[in-house]
């Protein structure tokens, strides 16, 4: 048996998210059907980073995958390539350490969320940016920024529904920018990211932008450990991208 | 009885083209529908600058249609937004005088052709360009563009189905731009296009790009008359904008 590791993108507004369930197509299931067929049957799974939510995109999932057939990559890549529909697409395959696992050996993570600034609806965007048509002071965003970069309780920014005992994760870096006249882009590096945790966190910045919530509120947040105490929404899915994924 | 004008954007990978159809969605029954309802039940058509096919978007699409309604333009604006699909999306409503006419008054339009070059399919312009990640000499195709530019007939560029008895057209302007690392757009402003002609002569810039046509063979199909004259074929609708009509 052979490990192989796969770098790939999918744009997520076709899907009911990565991970194989009862009702919805789904990514896993798309890219175990095109292995299944490369094995003639005989392939059982393969195992992500981790899932991402419906709606929700990536630049850069991988994956992780045992088989017999010893392949070159790009050769593999060409044929997972094809084997997969159009909103799938592998940027590379390698052949790993056979002890190299895409969720564990995880380092860190970078997701992006893009916001479309544009006063009219932009009807190409509409699953791949949060159209946000109202003001926003860019400079208090990147100051509240500030604020959740390092090793905190996210308890009170993730969804109630995250399993994970310990919230505690840590952010390296939160970079905003304003990519065109229209389009603001919020890049997040950490060690891992909690259920919901980065819509959560663009919701609040989104907050801190049109003075709703104050860099008090962030901190009072951090104390309160309740998802309850912040009001800020959800940010949708149709902006989010899980960018990378980093290992050792 | 009030003339009003609107300008509006669609990304047609939902739609089986502009027009009203038998089978399949349309963009001019769903603008159809939200202007019925307005008007409850009380409204019959709309007037656009002309046709878009299956797959084909716009930024700027203009129609024309009568309402006995005399509300401002830009509540009628909104409200038109309000009331259609996210796919379809009002730049602007405007009171124009009773024989403007959206199809007849157009003086010029133009069209735009995206081109992705990424050696790896994008995921996230499926839709939205033509995926070609092959070499391309970007300098012949604009020289072959300027062969283009001017009066001409078009009928060795246009479909056989072009119902116009006239193939004579003008091209303004052809401007060939690497838009970024990836992305070549061509953006064609001319009087008018033949049925399929933007896709033509943008298959036949490929074909130029590639080496497998040259200046001489555009002459000779000039000369010919014959869409059969040229082997290039047609390029697919997904890379297509029709990005501004103009009026005196």
């Amino acid at each position: 048996m052979t490990r192989y590791k796969a770098v790939f993108a999918y744009d997520g507004s076709g899907f009911v998210g990565y991970q194989v369930q009862p009702n919805g197509r789904t990514v896993q299931e798309e890219i175990e059907k095109a292995l299944k067929k490369m094995h003639k049957g005989d392939f059982s799974r393969i195992t992500a980073s981790g899932r991402t939510d419906t709606g929700v995109h990536a630049v850069g999932q991988v994956i992780h995958f045992d088989s017999p057939l010893n392949i070159e990559p790009e050769k593999f890549r060409i044929a997972l390539q094809m084997g997969t529909p159009r909103d799938i697409s592998f940027h590379s395959v390698e052949k790993v350490a056979d002890d190299f696992h895409a969720r564990f050996d995880v380092t860190g993570k970078e997701y992006r969320y893009m916001i479309d600034r544009s006063k009219i609806f932009n009807p190409f965007k509409r699953n791949f940016a949060l159209h946000f048509p109202y003001q926003l002071n860019v400079e208090k965003m990147k100051s509240a920024a500030k604020l959740l970069i390092g090793e905190h309780d996210f308890t009170s920014f993730c969804s109630a529904r995250a399993v994970q005992e310990s919230k505690v994760r840590t952010i390296y870096q939160i970079e905003i920018t304003e990519v065109d006249e229209t389009t603001l882009m919020i890049a997040y590096r950490g060690s891992g990211f909690l259920y919901n945790m980065v819509r959560i966190l663009t919701g609040v910045l989104l907050d801190v932008g049109q003075n709703k919530l104050g860099e008090p509120d962030i901190l009072r947040a951090f104390e309160a450990r309740n998802r309850e105490s912040l009001r800020s929404k959800t940010a949708p899915p149709e902006g989010l991208y899980l960018q990378e994924v980093f290992y050792k």
